[in-house]
């Protein structure tokens, strides 16, 4: 029996590279964003049953594994507090750089408060550029005001 | 003496709350976005002698710190490994949670390599919602290739 | 000049020793509950001018410092990762041993999302047992839904 | 041969996705309320030998596994000195936010000594909101006063 | 004006070794044990009136640290995780080498539950022993049973 | 074969459970205190042929189990820092609370040397109260002077 | 089914020492230089379908571990914060005792920016010394300068 | 008085900003290279006592620090374990992503051993390239081969 | 196939608790210091064709792990940074306490360099005392001077 | 007045440098070795009222310091767990690279026991070498035998 939804993430990764698919066609069969389709087969995200079915004959599941997609996951993964891959070091970074700089000017637009990391959606795009294409990641989160009572 | 960067960051946040500025008006006066001139002023980044003057006329501050302006800072001031601050956290959390999204459909538009946290900008605005506004933070880095050799 | 909320947080405490003012009091004259008075006299809320005067006055503070009371404080201030106070260590411990039943039940109960800290509110009383009187908090944030996009 | 109460949450773990099993029909097998039932199946409480056979007649539990409900396992289990799951970290950040707040205003209350996380009880519902359900948890501890001797 | 406990912790261990006062002696005047005399003059207990009018009579205290006895502290003051001084550590040795045997013999003698470190006391001689005087302490915490509910 | 005392403790733990053996009954059969078997059968002490076999019996543990318990162990075994089960925390917390009483007191009373972790004992009893039993515990350590040379 | 590009370094490794093959030929087998060749079969860098096959010739490795090796994988893997290895602590300590050095000089001669560590390459080399041969290792980075907007 | 090495470290980084002084020129004045000086400078090296009195010139040091200056420091001084300023990340990041490289290839072309960071030396030099200028930086260490005994 | 020379250390430890084997025997058919051949046998140090037969002999290891005693292996492997094990700890409690002691008397004799820790060696001997016997262990390492460039 | 024994290490330091004293000169004038004598002046031990004097004339220090001498210290100080000074690292290397050999050879000459650091000495010579002299350590420390009870 499987008793954590890492197994199910191990079983999916591994097929992935063994069958060669694509997570933009996973994103497709599913029917929402390329950005949560992932996210949500990577474990970090709860799928309905219809989805997690799709998901499971992508991936050739067993049925065990598609009811562990439906699973509200322990969510969030980083093997260390300060990560060690090049690619994700570069985004903690700019929290180090800029995280005064998004305080002060979050605040100083909508008072006290924060952007949701919850009610929340990213979309990852290729920006192309003469001098080199860019990546162009949108954030959009809702401002939560902190409430007085 | 003034010996380090440090100081004068606190002298300009010091001015900012006792004279009332905002960032927006340092930004207008200095001639750049709002949220490159912020981080300059919090410490983050180099300004040349032109902006180092408006910067220190702004604020009022002594000619060793206009001079300090331009020394090339000590980046990166998390005081601890993960942020307590709950605006600053999401960001973190936002990295914890989305870390292999992120990863995988980066590598699968772009192949191996990164996006650049120097050849790097960032925008932040408000999205009006009639659900509620939300933060929308656009972030645009080159991406950078890893070589072979 | 004042160069951090942490400052004035320690005028507060001092004026507060004292003049043996009273949490309790200070609530009353600013004219909101308890917990959110308390948090914001030390330093994880912020003030508008009125409520800013109002604190200036009871604790004797410097214009500067009524000046920021009614800046964004940088929150939380844990002095370490896993706190040593005992009282407060008790509510780590909470969240130590209920974690998973916690995340377990509102799951259940809701669905895939998380209790809000910011549209959050918090009531501390006194429940009278006849086996020694027990301490009673109530804490009450909405309920965010992870969104699907 | 189990050699640990880690292994028996494990198996009721799979079991209860394997099954679909909700913890409050478990509750209300077990006669108990859904969080004390809850922590215990999770391996933070001990069972008594009646509780312990309904639990794992529930789970289908092995003869072993029963016996290791009974004795008492070894609590907490934070996999992080700072959990990175988000709905236990924003009770971390409660902790880190208003610590010193439940700190002056326990003391103003009670005087000096803690809120027991022994003689503990912990109560979680629905609170409807029209303006967006809210999640309501109440927690009960006797408070203990320390000792001059 | 002071501004913390810890202030008047310096003026009392300063004032201690100025002036040679013993803890044995302070004990007498405040008509408490040594053990918790100490606590509470190096910040660990609250004094009430009297008691801090005598420890402040005896190390010279001005009127604003009398006051600050009577405040409950902050507790807990490991400088770090692990403690460095070797007197200390051999405590810190203690629970790690015998944590499994203290936790397995309380369990099979009280059940679960926990021994107070609250309604706690200590007792520290010097048991005289031919080949080689030995450290005597003596520990006694009220068994805290956990409550089902 | 074995590689570890640990595989040795797991079995020991294992059996204890399946056959319902308690440490009182183990430490009358080896013929020393309840607290040194303990220690001893949980891998912190070292066993002499005789004690080994004895408990390799009572275990039920294959002769290679008996010749490690006969190997010095690693010992120590906190699986991190600081403790999270509640019982084991407590004894923490009198480190983190009472260290800087502990180390006052015991130099007032022996000069400058530690108390032995080493050539140490512990009893652990019950001490009945009407108002609730208490758990006593003794510890008695070696007093050792730092040399000077 | 492999799940992950660690098991494919294992397989390297452990094919590497039972069949006593240098990192050199490899090098030449694949047609890159030893560094660049040695941090991809360590599971560093990502190879192209003919690298991929040279190495999976090499090494025995089954199909779909050939496929792994085509995939990014997540880099980087001290085993702890500070390592403990003497050969790879010294160039921690070479960034501990000189980092400020090669801040200053890199800032002197370029102006605020950074060497890239992903358009980057190294060369080792023996160099001949009488005194002693010595290690010689050129690094060789892009400088990329912050941007201004 | 001065008691560290460090307040001299800062009066001669304070200096060096007021005075608009280049490492460049403080090394031809010392009369050794650019990498050496500035490590020296900057509180990483003992100066002898010419060396020292130059340095003291140039930054106009009291008499006191020009002593300090020939003291052996306590070195190395990254503010946390993993540092958070860019520049210097990168080095962190090439020991982390190419740590086993450098390991794997130095013993097959040395044996057992390491790289000396004591007998050691470093140049940092701009190299020109059309495709943007790149830092290039060789650093040469003696090979210290393990001793069998 | 053996991935790690980790595996080879676990058989050594395995074979030798199950045949009862001592180091010093170990060390004399090897030919070297019973330190050394320790340091060796625990996967610290590479041993030749040679010895590593004999090693496999005396602990009948297969031919693969004869193998990987001729590579040279990850060193260092404390499981946490402060060690628990009390004999192990003593060690860091003497760096700890006289860390400044050696650095300032082995400065004062030889200059600015260190003592080195590869071309090293250690003898650990029992010396008789009728107050007790005593371990005496001397350590011998080569002084290298901090080189001037 | 002086409220710690670290306020006076630092006085004797700034003095030792101004004054250029050497610890061989400090050692004759006290009467004992040169490594307990520079234990005591860096505050890691308790002097006599006789040996007090003498450092207080040595270095010039007030009467107050000179009482601070003969309180017990809090011991140990290593700024950070792995200690970042190449000289002290060393000896954490040797601490890591030898624990295990250190254990396995101890406890086969001795039995289970540590070796004390508290009935200890440490010797520091320079070993004329052809080859460079050596830094030669000895260590001597009682050996103390875990009881049975």
């Amino acid at each position: 029996m499987i008793s954590s939804r890492n197994e199910v993430t191990e079983m999916i990764v591994a097929a992935k590279v063994a069958k060669g698919i694509t997570w933009a066609d996973v994103a497709t069969k599913v029917g929402f964003s390329k950005e949560w389709t992932t996210a949500a087969c990577l474990g970090q995200m709860t799928l309905d049953e219809q989805q997690a079915k799709v998901v499971g004959d992508i991936f050739g599941l067993p049925e065990d594994a598609v009811r562990w997609l439906q699973v509200v996951p322990y969510k969030g993964a980083l093997p260390t507090a300060v990560p060690t891959d090049p690619l994700i070091y570069r985004w903690y970074e700019v929290v180090s750089v800029y995280d005064s700089t998004m305080k002060e000017l979050i605040h100083e637009e909508f008072g006290d408060g924060i952007m949701s990391a919850i009610d929340f959606s990213m979309d990852i795009q290729r920006e192309p550029d003469p001098k080199g294409d860019r990546v162009r990641v949108v954030l959009s989160g809702k401002f939560l005001t902190y409430e007085t009572w």
